[in-house]
């Protein structure tokens, strides 16, 4: 790696080997190999680094890298490819033949990283990335731990492990997770990925609310009349109705991205910017979310399932009719509910989160609706107008925050309408946003921890989850309501957020629905 | 006047003749006839509409007519132009010559308003319209009251005076123009016109601030840490010399316009909105400003007068070397005031007021600087960037608000800037402002006086301007300075505002200064 006479201010993390445990998926050619590449061709990279793609398949390591060069060439951007460090970059890449579940390929492994050690001069340190189905990562956490790989080499090295969602698919088996990984590895080694908190508009949540003075006065029950957070798909399942049929949107989505969403909203400000404090607020807020009762998961949790339709003439097929779903599925493809955060801050305050697949547009968005002000001065002139402030902050696509505010309308009268004042993050230019595995693995490699979950905050989302598992597992009453592909979900859901004034904000209405809402 | 068949929501005036005294002037052709027509084309004046021009000299109504016909194609937009209503609207139009010592003039105007009452079915309700110098203005007021022209001819009629600053040249002046004043009109029948309350943006700041739940929790000495007023022009003083040399930037704007702006941005929330309650409310404002002490001015308040300086090239005179100013002149054409409002909304606030000739650029516009947050989470940054928010409102020119806010720098790092998000009247795509002095017109047709000023009012602001008056009069130690033409205005200024972090905010620096600071 070439470092330029400018002054170099980014941290650059010690050097190190990262193995890859599921090299040959989709994801190793999708999101981890272009990432790195891009942080090593930003400079950001370690420069003694390597990459050991492992699986079970046998490829030779030039294959390998072909495939990888491949990847990149497809989901790089081309800024990167000109630098063409493509080649320097694969020379760190090789691929190990192995299998999950044999000690043998382990060990050999173990000494392979020894020898890198040496040639390479990595220190030791080594990340562990597990890119494999969920049912994997306990067994190889074990052979780690067995063939001695969970431990630092030295006191100077460190030695970390990163998995991803499903961290679990209920209460039990998130807890036993934990277990088995906890059996070799400290929490502190422990980096649990969830890439919404990778997204830049995230993490500007917690800018926007703590480094501005004039959010945060009106930031609690006094000023905030509800929250909304909604998170649309426009595509169906793809091709992944064997992982989706038995997870559903209320595992998929909101036990993990939208709580999180949620509890960096509704978090106190921690006493300083680093890991164990922000997760200790946003732990906080996810034990403070009011317990369903099993009789409220039918008014507080709406489910759906989207439904065959034609939209502009093209016909969507049904969730029931994608390709490897069981014609009497029952799993939910939608999620909206209604909840409150049992503290001073937020007590009585509605949050609402609504998530589905097809649906009329991809969006991220939180909305803060704020209270109406308390007299209505301006009486001559619709009343809503003048009534609600809102403050949306997008987090994809189009990223940026808006104002609703009200205003005079310009002329010899006096009404008043609502009008937007917005930041754009394109507004800054010709600006790439990092990619949400660039940041979380540059964050992980420098051992900071404040973007991922830790175990307690895994335990209290299943703890906040279970109870409508159970319900929906428990009373077959408990509709799932059908709702027609590309449109906004199942009219009860609209019951759901509706009060005097209030609906669900609609970010795009673009795409028309046609069909009828049904019950399945 | 045709009326289409649509619905007309817009409140229109009772028939009734406007007489204009000084016809002949200037404002006569550059605002006032141009505003009536553009009135009238949009139909928003009464069907039974009249204008008799009074003035001294002898033109016969032709020519008048046919003067008002070029002042309206050069003062109306284009828009109002291609209607075809020209001809209509100035066969309305007759001139009358009178004197206004000389009360035979006014009963003969009497007289002929009689006959148009008549004729034209006006009602009897008469608008009279002083464009007449200030020492003229109380004996037309006298001769209007001696001919009875002064109560409304019946019990259904209205009869108003409207008259402009300066109302009055200090305090005792100004006490004593109302007294003649109201000798013979009631202050309802008054209505004094600050063309700045016809403003649309100024008219805004009260929706935004009472039509907003987000803001007026904010807007108090917890939240506010300053307040900044600037209005500044970049003309010098014209052809006004005779007008301006005895009366100065404080007189001429912060006296009316700024004190009123400042009112609008300080005010508790009115009762009701109506002119009384409004009213009451700005009044209050001016009467909690706390007063100089003669020992204080000198510190408080920054007089300036521009000198002569070369911008990109070209020589631009001082004031003194302006036509018709004495070489010696004295006269203020900037001040800069800071001032505290002693109420429990303000305690503490420093509002800062800045106005001046031949400054870099012509521009109206309040900013509100908010505190600080009260810890600085995001260290490693620069503290300045995270801390201070600002609400900018902009009254002229791209009328429009300003949020400066902080946000997350995108990419891998932590680091937190300012940028703006904004709100730009022009959004709103074709729309043309109505110009301040028709909503005024309108307003005072209406009988609505709540965007004018009232005599308590006026006196409240001479209350608190006429120390700074005195202070400058009888110690002449206290320094003009002298500031180059083109530039923001002296130096010590900049002093007056200084803080820790703070400084005037520069809407434009695009025009440079050249040549140094001086004392006069």
């Amino acid at each position: 790696m070439q470092h330029s006479g400018l002054v170099q201010t980014v941290q650059v993390p010690q050097p190190c080997v990262m193995v890859i445990f599921g090299a040959s998926g989709d994801l190793t050619k999708r999101m981890l190999i272009p990432s790195l590449y891009e942080l090593y061709s930003a400079g950001l990279l370690p420069e003694n680094f390597s990459v050991i793609g492992f699986a079970r398949k046998e490829i030779p390591t030039a294959e390998f890298r072909d495939s990888m060069r491949l990847a990149i060439g497809q989901h790089c951007q081309e800024d990167f490819l000109k630098s063409g460090k493509v080649n320097n970059f694969l020379d760190n890449i090789e691929y190990f033949t192995g299998k999950y579940d044999d000690q043998e390929s382990f060990h050999a492994l173990g000494k392979r990283l020894m020898e890198i050690d040496a040639e390479k001069d990595t220190g030791g340190n080594r990340l562990f990335y597990m890119s494999v189905p969920y049912e994997a990562v306990a067994g190889i956490a074990d052979n780690l731990g067995k063939c001695r790989l969970n431990k630092p080499v030295s006191d100077d090295s460190w030695t970390r492990v990163i998995f991803e969602k499903p961290f679990g698919n209920d209460l039990e088996s998130a807890v036993s997770l934990n277990r088995q990984i906890t059996r070799y590895f400290r929490e502190e080694q422990v980096f649990r990925i969830d890439h919404y908190l990778g997204k830049e508009t995230v993490q500007n949540i917690l800018v926007t609310r703590f480094a501005n003075g004039i959010f945060e006065p009106l930031w609690n029950r006094n000023y905030i009349d509800h929250v909304e957070i909604t998170s649309s798909e426009s595509i169906g399942i793809e091709n992944r109705a064997g992982y989706y049929d038995h997870t559903g949107a209320l595992r998929d989505m909101v036990q993990n991205h939208l709580l999180q969403l949620l509890s960096y909203i509704a978090m106190e400000p921690p006493a300083v910017f680093d890991a164990k404090a922000l997760r200790d607020e946003s732990l906080k807020v996810i034990q403070s979310l009011r317990p369903y009762e099993p009789s409220e998961v039918r008014s507080m949790v709406i489910r759906g399932q989207y439904t065959s339709s034609v939209i502009k003439g093209e016909v969507l097929p049904g969730y029931r009719q994608e390709e490897g779903v069981p014609p009497d599925s029952r799993t939910e493809t939608f999620v909206a509910l209604k909840t409150y955060i049992d503290n001073w801050r937020w007590g009585g305050v509605p949050f609402y989160i609504r998530t589905g697949k097809r649906m009329p547009t991809r969006v991220t968005e939180i909305v803060i609706h704020f209270k109406s002000t308390p007299y209505r001065l301006f009486t001559d002139v619709d009343d809503i107008a003048q009534s609600y402030n809102q403050l949306v902050i997008r987090i994809q696509p189009d990223e940026g925050i808006l104002i609703k505010f009200a205003m005079k309308v310009p002329g010899t009268e006096l009404k008043v309408k609502n009008v937007d004042m917005d930041f754009h993050y394109s507004d800054l230019g010709d600006v790439d946003l990092p990619s949400a595995y660039e940041k979380l693995l540059l964050d992980c490699m420098l051992g900071n921890s404040t973007l991922f979950i830790r175990n307690d905050q895994v335990v209290a989302s299943w703890e906040f989850i279970q109870p409508v598992l159970d319900a929906w597992k428990n009373d077959s009453s408990i509709p799932l309501q059908g709702y027609p592909a590309g449109t906004w979900g199942p009219e009860c859901a609209d019951d759901l957020i509706a009060g005097k004034d209030f609906k669900w904000r609609y970010p795009c209405r673009n795409l028309e629905g046609e069909g009828e809402y049904c019950e399945l």
